[in-house]
């Protein structure tokens, strides 16, 4: 195994730790914790994500509370709306899937920009492209701070985005492309996807789809980032990359557990600190 | 001369004629005529740009009306939102450069989203790469749709954007994507840039350099869209593409007059069109 394998816990908790100093001199200052509202549907993955989240963020002082709401668009609107409106809440998420693709991009789109911790909106997205101040959304921040965190130069780089969601893909590109990377994005009908992959110094790979990077399609070297969370039929967690392969060539990997997962988290809270502090908005 | 020269004038033509009879059956229905307003600094260029786009707006029924503002954000911000709010406007514009790149950016946010006709703010822009409805930059838009009308097969092609502003590069790389291309995004920190041009089937060329794209970058059969309108000390106008090299080498390509400009102007004006129609806004 030549590659360097990520730490994502320790990054994380070095993420963690600052979030939780700030946090805590804010409060001592005088000031309240950071609040999140989470909305989400009544569906049994979401509530165990959101609870999940809701301890973390207890652990770094940050408040996050669970809106739950019927999946429709009526109530949606509403509970988006007096969330954007609430001067008691710092951050809001729409936990997808809410209701369907469509609908949810126009939920989102209720939240408002300083508000935005998830870059889910439509403001936030085109922000990020257009380098004004938003925050990203979180996956896409960690996998380029993992390239940051292990000083992989990004600038005049070959990056290649496996997979074009709002969620990973586009704002990864545009994080790229802000730190001048020459940036390629990927999806379902590239035709050639090994040879584009193999022209990469970087890999976003974020597609959702098990073991579609693998070893032979990664150029000696490269820096592979794996943003793919797969449960097999076993139950088995898998990433979009195959590791042991792509660990075999790259000089820097992730596992699907343990990688980048925990880094998203710990960027979410530290967005929900920045923007109980609009002034710590800044362009990423 | 391998390439077939596109005619700009001839699809512009084309586009008005349609703005203008859906305008004339809109007026004749009892509705009123769609404007456009344009918020421009008190600049020689921009005012003679403006005075042109209002002769064409005329021309097929749009109303055209010119905000002289002061380049200050204070009167900016003034003009921009009493725009947003003033229901007998349809369409907004600001004139860049207006300031400077991020108080134009901050200003161009003031731009509602069902006004904002050549994609100026962040929401148009992250609408846009999100596959949500809005209107793309005009250019970026032309130099999309002549690829269309020539029949340039666009999905599962490899698409090279050269340049990365957010009027033409970055658009169009998004409306290149959600027509299910593989998009390359380059720039001025771009390594071999000659290489990666070649392996484009399609090149946007949109840097703002004058004779960047040389023949010998183009692969043999591409199609190259020039947006670039650059001019030189004697007062020529060239293109970012060197005309006569590349005309041997593609299958398709444009000069830099007659080719995008009148079907950005065309399409900016069918923008207008639509937004005085909001149920028209779609998704590109």
């Amino acid at each position: 195994m030549t590659a360097t394998i990520v730490d994502g816990k320790e990054i994380a908790a070095a993420i963690l730790g600052e979030v939780e100093k700030s946090v805590a001199g804010a409060v001592s200052a005088g000031g309240r914790r950071p609040h999140l509202a989470i909305v989400v549907a009544d569906d049994p993955a979401a509530l165990s994500y959101t609870k999940s989240l809701q301890k973390k963020g207890e652990n770094v002082g940050v408040e996050v509370t669970v809106e739950k709401a019927a999946a429709a668009r009526g109530p949606g609107i509403a509970v988006l709306s007096a969330l954007a409106d609430d001067p008691a809440v710092d951050a809001v998420i729409l936990q997808r899937p809410f209701i369907d693709r469509s609908v949810d991009g126009e939920l989102s789109d209720l939240i408002s920009p300083t508000k935005d911790v998830d870059g889910q909106s439509s403001a936030s997205l085109g922000a990020l492209w257009a380098g004004r101040p938003c925050f990203p959304a979180s996956t896409a921040a960690a996998a380029v701070l993992i390239l940051e965190h292990y000083d992989v130069q990004i600038e005049g780089a070959e990056a290649v985005v496996v997979g074009r969601s709002t969620v990973v893909g586009k704002p990864a590109a545009a994080l790229l492309l802000n730190r001048h990377a020459t940036v390629t994005i990927c999806h379902t009908r590239t035709k050639e996807l090994a040879g584009v992959c193999k022209r990469a110094d970087i890999v976003i790979a974020a597609a959702g789809r098990a073991g579609l990077v693998t070893g032979d399609m990664v150029k000696p070297g490269a820096a592979v980032i794996d943003c793919g969370y797969n449960f097999l039929d076993d139950g088995t967690v898998v990433g979009d990359a195959v590791f042991d392969e792509v660990a075999e060539v790259a000089a820097l990997t992730n596992k699907a557990v343990g990688g980048v997962g925990p880094i998203t988290t710990a960027i979410l809270l530290k967005h929900v600190a920045g923007a109980a502090v609009p002034t710590e908005v800044e362009s990423f």
